[in-house]
């Protein structure tokens, strides 16, 4: 099956219309007529080469949300005509710990991504910006009444990039959280936080955004770089999630956690961290890391998600509108999520 | 009231005999007549000025076991006769959100260290290489049947450092825990985490102590030297206490993590440590930092070791010999703690 579908064909270069294809439907496969596909900022990391040589031509997108047109024969967990969504992970070797252990992202075998990775049978993937995908169905998400598509494509890795470490680390009623940086993945992070029933404070590095903060469901907004915010939030935070993935001063975010507090970075900065660890010793706090999240939870994230009404705000946008809005991504200039309309791709 | 003590006159100077005042018993004071005081890592710090300017003469010893000879009216909790023992505090305010939880070490308006510190009454404190202190009674620990006293004393600080974290982190059945360094906190560490039901592997520099940590409890031994270790342990543990105050590589260590695992620092090198995130986001790894432990736990870290038989190997000196005790902790050549008999102290 031959698919209309947006490439990067080079690193760095523009993304272009081209055709791929997708491999026929197997027995426990699904297809997916893809009707929005999310701009993730990984994706841009991708295809510009900053994590490395890629298998070129590349099509991006892991939020993707659409609706079954067909089911392989063993199909037994969605339906034609059940509106699905995929997120950053299309496979994994089922078996091992992890795996078992509903931790498919962290599959010892290497789990397999959306796009730019080599399947388990050997083929290279293709993401979301495309009119359509075949997916084994166990990593296929039901997408649940009460939210619009396009605003629950994000949530496919923005949603459950923050929603697992606010889940692990215990936000809920009584919690101090931090959301540093509100951006594609920190307004969804408000949104679901505060939906948790936790106190949520959003650190931004400046007060540009904060109305917007406010409206998603924080109550408190600082500025980081205003010495003071460290001074006067000191020892506050029982759980603060960074979402910025530029490299911060981590001793100062960790000065801003109560005992038992734990900073989760949900970016990876390319260069180490330097980190005292007497701001850890201190008052017991945790430096911890997160991605995304397995299958099993990614789905009680959406279940959460449309419970209490939470998408993520959107721009949408046509295919051939995808190299401007990366220019737009680069520059933060997005509020907070660009969604490609996949009917636009002809 | 005027008590024999051994003192560091200066920084860097041999300590030395010394007669200093203990306060009155006050109506919420115990007397103590010592009987053993451990010498721990940090006494050498204190006394050599690593840790910045002191208030000599310092009488330094947080790691006490003696009997209770007098107490004022107003304490129920300890008897004349007792066996008590005395930690790495003597007092805190009591009433801070840190301190009504339990972590009075983390207490907001700063505990009072037993030594070198300046206390509540604006006195500077003492520490156990002396035949008595005068204490509040809630810092102060009942030692239970079944712990040998000498062997008891390191306990004070060395085993609730290392109890702490091995219980915050969930060390028991099923849970493999690594310790990191098999000296006077690793050693306990190791005989706590295999009472507690964990399946224990030391990491030490080399194979020298090997015999001794198959004994304590340890299932496994390998060294860190050997650069193999970290291939064939990638992976494999829910909690690794290190117990090294040097620096050490972190992202090697993380890398011995499994999914949801916590390494967990409980000295603090003096420079930072560089760490990459990706170390941590790769299996939503933590690294944490712990500090002594509160009253409560101190005392049930107590009972438990009564319970189970657990003190610390120790070489007992008198105390003309706490120099070359010195010498000889900072060639690591002990094992495990020397203890003090302060009845030599005339």
């Amino acid at each position: 099956m031959h698919v209309n579908a947006y490439a990067a064909p080079a690193s760095g270069q523009p993304l272009a219309p081209i055709t791929i294809e997708r491999r026929d439907v197997g027995p426990h496969d699904v297809l997916i007529e893809i009707e929005y596909a999310g701009i993730c900022h990984s994706d841009i990391h991708t295809v510009n080469g900053d994590w490395g040589p890629q298998p070129f031509p590349v099509v991006p997108g892991h939020e993707i949300v659409g609706t079954v047109t067909e089911v392989g024969p063993d199909v037994t967990r969605h339906q034609v005509g059940d509106r699905v969504g995929v997120g950053c992970m299309v496979n994994s070797c089922g078996e091992c710990a992890n795996c078992r252990n509903g931790d498919e992202q962290y599959c010892l075998d290497g789990m397999v991504p959306t796009y730019a990775g080599t399947d388990r049978d050997g083929t290279t993937t293709q993401g979301g910006y495309s009119s359509h995908v075949v997916v084994d169905a166990d990593y296929v998400l039901s997408v649940p009444d009460g939210i619009d598509s396009a605003a629950a494509a994000p949530l496919l890795c923005a949603g459950i990039t923050t929603y697992a470490p606010l889940r692990r680390w215990g936000a809920g009623p009584g919690k101090k959280v931090a959301i540093v940086g509100l951006g594609g993945l920190g307004h969804l992070a408000v949104k679901i936080a505060h939906a948790l029933g936790a106190e949520v404070t959003v650190l931004s590095q400046s007060l540009k955004k904060q109305e917007d903060g406010l409206r998603l469901g924080a109550e408190e907004y600082y500025a980081t770089s205003d010495p003071a915010t460290f001074e006067q939030l000191a020892g506050r935070f029982d759980l603060i999630v960074n979402t910025v993935s530029a490299s911060i001063e981590l001793d100062a975010y960790l000065g801003l956690l109560a005992v038992d507090g734990t900073l989760v970075n949900v970016g990876a900065p390319a260069e180490p961290l330097s980190v005292h660890v007497m701001s850890l010793i201190g008052a017991r706090r945790s430096f911890a890391g997160s991605m995304i999240g397995g299958i099993a939870l990614t789905q009680e994230m959406l279940d959460f998600c449309a419970d209490h009404g939470i998408g993520a705000e959107i721009e949408i946008i046509a295919a051939d509108q995808v190299n401007e809005a990366y220019e737009r991504v680069l520059a933060s200039d997005v509020r907070y999520r660009f969604v490609i309309d996949t009917g636009t791709l002809g």
